[in-house]
């Protein structure tokens, strides 16, 4: 590819030699030839050039170009998403050969498009409806019942339960379990659990002697343009579906617990955790290791900051920060002052000093 | 099935048509004929039936019925409890044919129970023992001189390592790992983790440049009725064995370090960790994203709130909260205070002005 | 083998009858036989040896030897340590027969070392090599153009992405991923995550409404002797490679993001998260649940805490507690004067009586 038409694929400004035939797109400081594009696109890297052997490179609009070392750049306006338009050019798709691997099992009444491809060791349930364009790499299981849509990427071992349903262009990823049973038992009387979520009591009298399931009869609908990360784990409904909607995107490790509802375009960050039955709006962000905890609603556009533990139902666009999450502001007034504690403990002493003191004046006095 | 014979199955009270044939238990909004039975147990759900396409249904005792559309239904007193029976009647078992899929591997030294069934890619490795009614799906592995219990189901992926012995009527989820190595190393002088422990500085001194590997050459020994989630991971004991009592259920993604043992009836929930060598009584409640220290002992009957790290030991019954985990009275004192500094801060100030006042009023005067 | 040989081997002190033949090393209380080795390391356990079985053990200098129950015995200086000596000695390696599996497939251009043994339904992948003496289990994916070191060690299920590469000796556990795609995704416009981030408002304005995928072509760099826990995920670098050092051991359900570069001899304890573009130092040890913030520096032996948040760049050596992350002593602080707030609350309450009463007594006066 050259240089211009890389300029053009990014929407990018082309400075000096357009027609340097590009092969890879690295980092400054493993380029080896000249056909490597350095991607250069904040000031640390800018500064990487000097000593890089590529020679055309992606800058954002306002670094400084080191003197004569490239023949040719890329001025980008919003380099985050010109990286996106980078990979996009350079992708290293997956190594998935055409057809049905002679290890697979594809049971014979599950209906599997023609142009799928399917890894060693995938196995296809009995049942189960897999779309056209969609690869299924080794050791996946789709279970019996399940359908996945058209052109989507599932990857070794991830696991989709019976009776799941994941829409179009989906990316799921190594080990994920899609559909276990939700985690959901009850005592024959109010156990100790609804006995401490009810009272305020420090110590609870109840015994859950006797754990009874609640079967998960439900299942997990997965909308288009989804995707889901590593071992991450996303649990069926009890009677109802599990739901995430198009186009939201869960990272690794992630844990969505049964009957939560996912809007669209959500970014759920690593490690999070959604409990039971709760309904996340649409464009909401948890960044990583967040808890929201069951029964809950969080409205559309709210963010959350990094490890916070969400115990209340949160309106659209808050930024909420903290264990328990609250308004940003009170997160950050109360950051702040526990900080100064000691000095609010030492000012009262003196207070408490001075005031003494006037006591004991006024007496004698 | 009759709609007289759920409510006798449910223990709940029939009124109207009992006679009504029942095919499927659902939620209220995705009844599709009069064959559903709508579960609408709780106030919201009740409202549901109104536009609902069931004429049968669950309803709590209490609960206002809808004018004139069921047919039948029944009251039950715990509709959580109820939600057991239900989907129970009304259970979707796994898709798992009977015999052992040609594609499966079992050692010709394994002992495999006649009626096993085993799914495609699943491997029961040398000297490995499966008892009677179990079910093995795609792609299970259970190590060499592993023991699986009657009546068990091990959902695709699960991974049992070698020597592991679970008792009757298990269920693993998918991709769940139990009998890894546990995570043991030592340096041959005390360390940076040891000193950080033991000492109160703010830096260390000591660097861990040699880590030695402690081998986990104990098991996991896990009793009967115990579930155990998706993705999560169950360590191996260095010499001895990591012990999950009967009847305790363990939620996905939770890890329990090597050496734990857990007693009977625990419930453990979702990215949970429980650290080495700690000692859980029974009917212990962990909810979501807990933590617990590694050499504690938390007695039994106790409840952890969602989020909160434990660092000591806890007494039965306790209702512990926060990070570190104090008694609920205490974490609910330290949070209302918390939020309230900002006053204090602006009180202290003004007590201050006027100490300052009557001070200064005094030297004048 | 004979006691005094496991003196020798463990630099300890034999006592005793040195000829005692031993076949296994156990706790205390699981002893069935004069050829069971007693571990009793410490004084709890040095105490059980009083109903024990066996004839010899291993115990702490310093220990109280009970009067005649044991034939001989071994002293050792460093009990943790003594405990990696005693389970090299009695290791349990895994049962992996020789040879390549039958049902394994290994793509004609992999290149498998002679003497490498490989499980059931492992698969190799198109231009994959696995150097000499290494132990693929059942179950295993080496993706295409992937590199294993020799004498490794990879359980079943784990996944290891394609061109990742993997240095000597690495141990991986049950179901691991190494190389799924880096979360990574951008907005057009600057998204409602980015203006939460730079801004101090309560809500945001911005919202996701497209989210464009930044393709992950990097790759993931693991070097010699680094083991990696069950379940735990480690995501490939965008255009460079997400970077694990030698001799770095990481816990189970851990998570390491893309472009993450960690030092040497790090230990990363159970569910920890480290979010992208962050580099570990060496000798870093990261206690259980820690999470680390994106495009941080933690410098060289930093000791972070169990469940700390780390926000912010952190120097070499330090001890690193809370959320978020202080130096241990300021924790400290802010946990003693947080759980005595109540008191102060109390005391500024009856200093602003008093005042109040001598101000009231000047008015009167």
């Amino acid at each position: 590819m050259k240089l211009s038409e890389v300029a053009e694929a990014l929407g990018g400004e082309l400075v000096g030699d357009g027609s340097i035939e590009i092969v890879r797109a690295v980092h400054p400081a493993e380029a080896e030839s000249a056909a490597d594009l350095a991607l250069a696109m904040d000031k640390r890297l800018a500064e990487a050039l000097n000593g890089c052997k590529a020679r055309a490179a992606v800058l954002a609009e306002g670094a400084a170009i080191p003197d004569g070392r490239l023949d040719g750049y890329i001025l980008v306006k919003r380099p985050r998403y010109a990286m996106a338009g980078v990979t996009r050019l350079f992708d290293m798709p997956v190594h998935a050969p055409e057809g049905i691997h002679p290890s697979a099992v594809v049971e014979p009444d599950a209906e599997v498009a023609k142009d799928v491809r399917i890894g060693p060791f995938a196995y296809v349930a009995s049942g189960a409806v897999v779309a056209a364009g969609t690869v299924l790499m080794s050791h996946v299981t789709v279970g019996a019942g399940a359908r996945i849509g058209p052109d989507s990427l599932l990857h070794a071992g991830a696991r989709i339960g019976e009776r799941v349903e994941i829409g179009a262009r989906a990316i799921i990823h190594q080990n994920a379990s899609i559909g276990a049973d939700g985690f959901s038992f009850v005592t024959p009387d109010a156990g100790a659990a609804e006995e401490a979520r009810s009272g305020a009591s420090d110590s609870v009298t109840a015994q859950n002697v006797v754990l009874t399931r609640i079967n998960s009869i439900g299942t997990v609908i997965i909308g288009d343009d989804v995707e889901i990360g590593a071992c991450t784990s996303i649990d069926r409904g009890t009677i109802s579906a599990t739901r995430i909607g198009n186009c939201t995107k869960i990272d690794d490790l992630v844990m969505i617990g049964h009957n939560v509802e996912i809007g669209e375009n959500c970014m759920i960050c690593g490690q999070a955790g959604i409990a039971g039955s709760t309904r996340i709006g649409s464009r909401v962000v948890l960044a990583g290791q967040v808890g929201v905890g069951d029964h809950l609603t969080i409205g559309d556009d709210v963010v959350v900051g990094a490890r916070s533990a969400v115990g209340t139902n949160l309106p659209s666009r808050m930024v909420a920060i903290g264990t328990p999450a609250v308004a940003r502001s009170k997160a950050a007034e109360i950051y702040m002052y526990t900080r100064r504690l000691k000095g609010l403990f030492d000012e009262v002493g003196r207070l408490k000093t001075r005031l003494t003191a006037i006591e004991s004046g006024k007496k004698k006095g």
